[in-house]
């Protein structure tokens, strides 16, 4: 089966945009084998789409999500703004562990059935890859049922879904005050278990003073490379640990957020090759006003992602335009390096070459917008103009 | 044609969310003839509609856009973020000026197609009545020539629109530092000409330095209440010139932005029933760090509506929930005064009384959303869970 796009402006996402105007996109079976200016396409015989001039970028990839989960927060939202301080939030059930409540209440239909209506909304918004991490259940058992729900997603919609094992996300209530124990009986069963099943592309965790101090995650990283995983770490979000240098140490894939991150921490990631995971739509949630250091890291050439951070307390963000238009607006991105996030760059951020640009051997995984310059899509708030979507070569109905 | 909704929550938004869990709606025609808990409901022969536990509200009123405008800055977004300077851009042709040389350059049929997508993107997140207002034509014919595309949208798509003259929004280059010459000889006969031809149902100006002083719009405003029509005005968005005020002593239907209003403008618009609308996509696209007075405006009991502000320059928004969201994040408003925001205060703020709630008398214009609680329609970052649409009695098919 040979598919031909043509009369395409490309945003091949090779070198910068990689702008091909009057472009075109030969494809067969699941891959791309050629891309360009259509007046120098091989011959080739298949179906031939006229796009009538319309932008196509690759498909988004979205490299940070926490996209399976049970139980609903928008009342705990809700309180807040109606001025609740956050004990008597707690008090009535909310913050994070309400979501772990619910989540272990979850049967993993369950976990699967909620999750499919976010990934509609991220596919609409022309996702065709996504990160989806465990850690809303905290005790082995329900850690292994998220990632079995996440992996399950592949199976009903027509996207690429890799999941990561975050069993060191929080501590449990069980484990009040023990996080060595709980990283010794839960977390590392877990990830054995997890990656016995098959379950697990790579090994997360928060490491943070509301959270897991750099030694102890410094154990699960030390497990994901007995296991042979990649690692990444939720780094310098709420202050600066050196989280990001204990990444980089450890060969990690990326370290996210990175608000708090010092120029040392540019230099080790620079060094390790780790992306630089930007999520904006936490830091609008929560109202921070610390920004990530973007000028060292484009100057230390760390390539920097952006993602949604979909996840139901502090980024109920199931767009990843819209966090590409906060990357703008908020952290001073350029659309190009927003786009080169949500593309090439997150590809990366989740060890994958063969995804997140236009050329020769990818996976036919496309996004087609009804836009005519790729700035378009960082530019406009609150709508996406996705005309189509062709995932593995085949176009979405 | 009699229609029953039922199984649904309602929030009728008649006092607060007026929220009726088990509730039922009766439709005649294109009117609302009975709302309440379902078991209360009088008898009715009709089409019924079991909405399976769904959210309804009000249609959504957008009041305050520039939706109608031709040419795109998106690569002037784009320009801003890669460092050029306000003056680079405009030599660049960027600015609003640029808006302005490619709307009259642009035909009739030319705005409306403009206009077509992003209504659509409009009517996808549940608005069933938006305001359009001209202002990029700054000359006779193209302010005529932009009401009357605005009014056809209507005829094109089931949505209801208002339109407002805002022939005071920016001085053409032409009458450069002749601020009252451009009032004389093109705002004011633009003003009677529209209105001859039916095409105005409110007056607007932007009341701020760089655009119109004070006794500039109160010009306007004279000849407004000549023709008796409303006044609205684009108030205190960078700096306080007193505008709310002013616009409050002409009986004003809303002053919109309101970012440097003090608490003396709050009371004029307090006694003169002058609606606060909320603009926070240009606050958030602006970087402004001035937030309205939303204590002062909650403890003086003026209404506050929440718009999208859509615009090519500063709020390329074609969502109002997110302008929900934003409201809520941004400037601290509750879910409820959102969502009250969108619905029968920003119905309000056009002058109407017949939408904007869910009650007997009122059009049937609703919004069926996936969702349980009207909380989670201003929680959601960058997703509309909208069901269904109902315009006139009509569903959307
Ligand atoms: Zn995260
Ligand atoms: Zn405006």
């Amino acid at each position: 089966m040979t598919m031909i796009l043509r009369n395409a402006t490309l945003a091949t996402m090779t070198a910068g945009y990689g702008l091909v105007e009057g472009g075109a996109v030969v494809i067969e079976g699941d891959r791309i084998v050629w891309a360009g200016p259509e007046a120098e396409a091989p011959p080739a015989a298949g179906e031939r789409i006229d796009l009538g001039g319309r932008l196509v970028t690759p498909g988004l990839v979205d490299c940070h999500t926490h996209l399976v989960f049970a139980g609903d927060r928008a009342r705990e939202f809700e309180m807040r703004l109606e001025g609740a301080t956050y004990e008597e939030v707690a008090r009535a059930g909310g913050g994070i562990l309400s979501t772990v409540r619910a989540t272990r209440a979850a049967s993993e239909d369950d976990l699967l059935a909620g999750a499919l209506p976010r990934i509609d909304q991220m596919l609409a918004q022309g996702v065709t890859c996504i990160e989806v991490k465990s850690g809303y259940g905290l005790d082995i058992e329900t850690e292994l049922r998220m990632l079995r729900a996440a992996r399950r997603i592949a199976q009903h919609r027509p996207v690429r879904v890799l999941t990561t094992f975050l069993g060191a996300h929080a501590l449990p209530p069980e484990y009040a005050g023990r996080h060595d124990d709980y990283i010794a009986e839960c977390v590392l069963p877990a990830l054995a278990a997890a990656h016995a099943e098959g379950l697990v592309d790579a090994v997360d965790g928060f490491c943070e003073g509301i959270a897991f101090s750099p030694a102890q995650i410094a154990r699960v990283f030390a497990a994901a490379r007995e296991l042979g995983l990649p690692v990444k770490l939720h780094a310098e979000q709420l202050s600066n640990l050196h989280g990001a240098a204990l990444a980089a140490r450890h060969g990690a894939l990326s370290a996210d957020h990175l608000e708090y991150l010092d120029e040392d921490g540019v230099r080790a990631m620079a060094a390790a090759g780790t992306v630089a995971v930007i999520l904006p739509g936490a830091f609008y949630t929560l109202r921070e006003t610390q920004m990530p250091p973007i000028d060292l890291l484009r100057r230390h050439g760390v390539p920097m992602a952006v993602a949604t951070d979909c996840n139901p307390g502090s980024s109920p963000m199931t767009s990843l335009p819209l966090a590409m238009n906060m990357a703008c607006t908020l952290f001073r991105l350029t659309p190009e390096e927003a786009l080169a996030g949500a593309t090439i760059h997150a590809a990366r951020a989740l060890g994958l070459t063969d995804c997140g640009r236009i050329a020769p051997g990818c996976r036919a995984d496309l996004a087609v917008w009804e836009a005519a310059h790729p700035a378009e899509l960082a530019y406009r708030l609150g709508a996406t103009p996705l005309h189509a979507r062709i995932f593995g070569g085949r176009r979405d109905a």
